[in-house]
């Protein structure tokens, strides 16, 4: 499924009025509005190639219709999605889910869509048909050194299949831990986990990154191995100057203040990447900005202040991916729900002023330090966003358009209204 | 599988002496010995025909061998713990997971190993093959009157496979709810909950109970249509006297207080029936007693005291279920710990002198509150359970047999090793 | 401390143009303009008398200055706020902290201001000097009927002042409850309680309404006697059609689905009135919309929704008040944020599309639920609250006023840097 | 208020036959009785010299009588503790609340109880009468040089009176932190923070150990600048090897893993110091062992092995403490339960058989893992505490000396009932 350029065109042609009227309006009140324009431009969100089916929960899975049946058809539709909104250039793969059998003609028909490939994934959290040994009980934390090293020669394959692609990052997520006190020595699994990062790590060419992510609980219900920042940034400063945590919304304590971690590893030099979603619960994986849209934009808000602290390019400093579930939505247009909130998030990032937010912080001046950051997240930025889509050439409401060409019907007709793709 | 009752006798000569002496011990310390060992023999927990196969998450499920490949080995599986442990003398049966094609035949075998049937549940969270409507948008909840309907008439049509076995109760746990704001209008989706509840209702037997699940979230995300106690005790109430409130101790908030909510609802008489495991984050139906033992004695002392207040069978006046998941540990051993957990807890709550113990509370006598509930949950039951076991035919210690007939080994042999149990 | 109206007058000329390019805009989106603006202009928060001094916590208390050493203070202090935002019309007294001996002289200085007399607060949380019995373990709920007695009586004092003061309501809140297990019976804590809450209530004028609030904990660590809003409303309905529950943001457990609970009360006939804070860890009591203002929008969208079907009044339907802490900050600041963000939060719930949400909801179409409610919730509606308030003679631009006129310098100079307002 | 060592011997002569059945029953199952009671005797808890008089919350504080006048009075206090249980042999001082004007007269009254002298620790939460600057906006972290000055030197007067008292280390908790998004850079406020604690350090004698306490909320509510265990072990680590991270149980976010903390904490070499109490919600400072026994019990699980695993002594190794707050008990009566559940708990720690828990662990046998710390847990250790005590000359049922003796009704007559001792 494909929209052509110059239908996008028309239906920008008939909302332009209403756009340049709402764009003129805020423009109006900022500054550095072409320096913004052109961070928004290059601001690029991955979109994961297990995003693009029907989430499920343990419970059950009630699979919407159309789609993708390989690898192919991922990115067809990530390249929909970055046709209409001009931020999703980027894939991130996950092996076993999406080997590409042929790399050269996988990298061309994503070059063809203006898609990168991201990070890379791994998966040591389920067994694999035919898979020698099982990750019943961990992969890179378990007592049998024949599991790890499974587990290692997996991600190993998995930065090969990178290297074909371009990508330039491994990101593992591991489930390791227990669900029972006494199942596991605490010490001894960190330290197995470390051993078996360390061997990874020293596959890892010269010019990638390796990120270790740290979730608090789930699929394991009692300890993970890699349960929190302080655990990732521990194996992360043991592993070397490639090492860096990645920070996935969903997978901290209740009440957790994660901007201030984004400030603290950021302080470090030892942010890698960040997954995008949003959550009430727990690692409920829902849309970005679904639930909590002001906590988003504190988080943005360090990010801004520490990159630019850092002299960071906002766009390729760090690894940006969306890590969502779609159990309820069409996931093609969850994900321009995400993209746009991220996309809105960003620009309102970039409006807090941040001589006035120093002034006030070295004043004590609580007031005035949180009117500044409300100011900012306050304002209506969609026409920001819209512009630095429509000068992009995407479309100024991406999911207008998806929806007026009908595009979940088109792919249920020419996928089938059974297909199911690979991933969760 | 089945273990001969010499083959348990001669386990238990072999230990007796060594409990003997642990049970000499405790007995000099209790007044009225007898009267409490009666209630442990008493005590009955009914097995949930889904948790007799290996449990997983929405990312793997890491199957064992040798699960029930039908209601019939399902309800040997429990005969044998049943024999085992004299405790586990019911089965908590699942639609359509165990539809009994022929009722007097189940009814028969179940007999022979001396289990009743227990509360029936039905399943609208799912979509089975062949359904017309999905559940997608949930079930009693949903906006299409003839969805509504559809569930209604499941529920009708499991409340008659319950008639036939001789259950006297039906579980309605409903995952209906919201993924995000704006999804549902809690209002209407309460009201649509409530008439089709009430469609149900009219068709309960005269002697039936209905129980009213609720669950804060999962595998909703964001509301839920019976979320909390008091969500459920409103349906409850507007039901009529037939219709209970059912506690899952997994289905709460962080940090709630479960006791008092048990006493209030025991207060109002609209305490139906209870669904043990234990959790450290989330639902996450871990062995009962082996995260928070101390909260589930707190559970069990308002159990024990409320139920004596209204002059309640503690074994028959309320509805005793386990539910929960195993997915790192052999299902039935993992039972076995699970009701040995729910024993010794009910065993030190009979403990309690609750005399002295509402002496201490009109003196506001915190100190000897406290000491008086630390005093029956510091004292070692383990040889009161084992010796009520003992009385009742059952085994000294119900897992050191399991392991030593390699029960697991001979059904893995006898069903194979890549059965899977109808369930999660 | 006043501020002549001719003063405010010249900062809203100032502002005037740059309003009216903001307005301007904004209204040419919004069809029901008007309608919106009188709801705005109608609607008003009632202060409470202890948060015009600085607030603590159980480690320390930094005082600013100039706080209010009389009742008399502390209704000009209000006034003052009234006078710069139009919404703060009302006033929420506590005894013992705001005995009236003059209730006449009160009244009419009250008025002066435009100042209303909300909900009463009772204290039984603590102990005054000279009081019979402590209330170290409870007060209404207390095993002593002398102690439970001496509660009641309280409360009915509190509503004599109220009743010569023009209130209409007295608000409940109990910190009863116990800190450790076996403190309490909870049965009998919550027998006792509304044995004594039947008392006071059969002492309220035919006219008033009594608001029973719940608190999940703090000050009691293990329990509380009206802990959730399911205790609430079972005391409530246990009352009479006067009783009502009364929802504070900060009282709930964490991930609690307040809006739920708001539009689940408004069914039921029982929400009486609402205390506006917010928090990130438990009762933070911090100003409000500065740290989930998405979650205050989805309150004030089930608040609009409930009220409309019921064909409630929003000004006067329920009781709205602010009860927050001011630790860090200028009290009256913070108050003057507070309001600002529950005005913003209102106007953005009034320009949600009813229709088109119902539509969404009746087609199961999240994507589009969700979209109607950023919508309202990304409007910058910071213009209209402004218009209502110059419509109303207040300050386009309160804080700025305020700073600008440096009220806190003057109060300082009248009343001294060492007062300290009677509250916690 | 003093217990003489006649009078305890005639209690304990009372109590003997019966304690020594049951020491028999249990000392017949345990192989090494003789190095584990060796090993509870050298077990000493420091008490805290605040938790001595009644706490409070934010809302009230309901004193009790008798409490201590003084830093004599105090040491008498813990002396009599001591001598009671013998298990309490360290005080914890505060500084400004305990300034010792005497130190050699302090040293030998503490000699005379057998008490020594624990952690120091330094007051930067509060405004003292005549201190310079305030520490409404931090103290350490504050964006003023001076006050981080002041706050640096009020803990190098802290570790003068501490080497004058033979104390040895110095514990830091800091308030600091913020209550609203934006109010500090969290970058610099670190910075600032670690500078003014390497100004501490460097002052530290070198004998002397610095505790990094963290905490994640309260008392303020929306940052802490030493949030969590990972933020304390960046400061830790950055400071140099006589700095640690100090555990506190009520300072975790929900369901907070904390034996995986204390674990990974001792592999690193960095775990110094622990508060012991209890808590439900948040920071509630209850007794220990009251709300969540077991998870105390797999904390202490984790110090014995990993402390083992590094040749640490159990009773030198890490500092112990209580940190606790005695709203509605007698301070005296709650520390003896805390001390007691700590006892009882290191005791059952002792008791795993930690061979067969290796070997479970590497055969990934959950189930047995399982069953030997349940087999620990629930094991009855009553006795042997008792028997400790009786061998080193304490109370073999201390609470019950407390009481028969009237010891608060003594210190009343003695000090007074309105008497408040220095803390919170």
């Amino acid at each position: 499924m494909n929209i052509e350029q110059y239908k996008l065109n028309e239906y920008n042609q008939s909302a332009l009025k209403d756009h340049q009227r709402k764009f003129d309006f805020i423009a109006a009140d900022i500054k550095s509005i072409e320096a913004i324009l052109q961070k928004l431009i290059n601001f690029q969100v991955a979109i994961p190639s297990w995003a693009l089916g029907t989430g499920g929960t343990r419970f059950a899975r009630f699979a919407g219709g159309g789609e993708p049946r390989s690898l192919e058809e991922k990115i067809e539709d990530i390249g929909l999605l970055h046709a209409l909104n001009k931020s999703s250039g980027a894939i991130s793969l996950h092996i076993p889910w999406d080997i590409p059998e042929n790399a050269a003609h996988i990298k061309t028909l994503a070059a063809q869509h203006g898609l990168k490939f991201d990070a890379m994934n791994s998966n040591t959290f389920q067994d694999q048909p035919g898979q020698q040994h099982s990750y019943k009980f961990g992969s890179m934390q378990h007592v049998n050194k024949a599991i790890r090293k499974q587990a290692v020669e997996h991600n190993i394959e998995v930065i090969k299949y990178g290297v074909e692609l371009g990508s330039k990052s491994l990101t593992v997520w591991l489930s390791d831990g227990s669900c029972f006190p006494g199942q596991l020595n605490f010490r001894k699994a960190f330290q197995n986990t470390l051993e078996s990062l360390q061997e990874v790590y020293a596959a890892l060419p010269g010019d990638w990154k390796i990120f270790v992510e740290y979730k608090a609980f789930e699929p394991n219900f009692y300890s993970t191995t890699v349960g929190d920042w302080g655990q990732s940034f521990l194996y992360a400063n043991k592993l070397g100057n490639k090492a860096y945590t990645l920070v996935d919304l969903g997978h901290h304590l209740p009440n957790a203040n994660i901007e201030q971690i984004v400030a603290l590893l950021l302080m470090e030099g030892k942010l890698g990447g960040f997954h995008f979603n949003d959550s009430k619960y727990g690692d409920d994986d829902l849309t970005v900005g679904s639930i909590k849209p002001y906590q988003l934009f504190l988080i943005f808000n360090e990010l801004v202040e520490g990159m630019d602290a850092k002299g960071m390019n906002h766009a390729t400093g760090l690894g940006w991916m969306i890590d969502a579930s779609h159990n309820v939505k069409d996931p093609l247009e969850d994900l321009l729900q995400s993209v746009e909130a991220i996309m809105i998030t960003y620009a309102q990032a970039l409006l807090v002023d941040r001589n006035k937010l120093n002034e006030a912080q070295n004043n004590n001046d609580v007031v005035t330090a949180q009117e500044i950051l409300q100011q900012a997240f306050r304002t209506d930025v969609r026409a920001l966003v819209a512009e630095a889509r429509l000068r992009s050439g995407g479309a100024l409401n991406p999911l207008a358009v998806y929806r007026s060409e009908k595009v979940r019907d088109n792919l249920i007709k020419e996928r089938g209204s059974k297909t199911v793709a690979t991933g969760l």
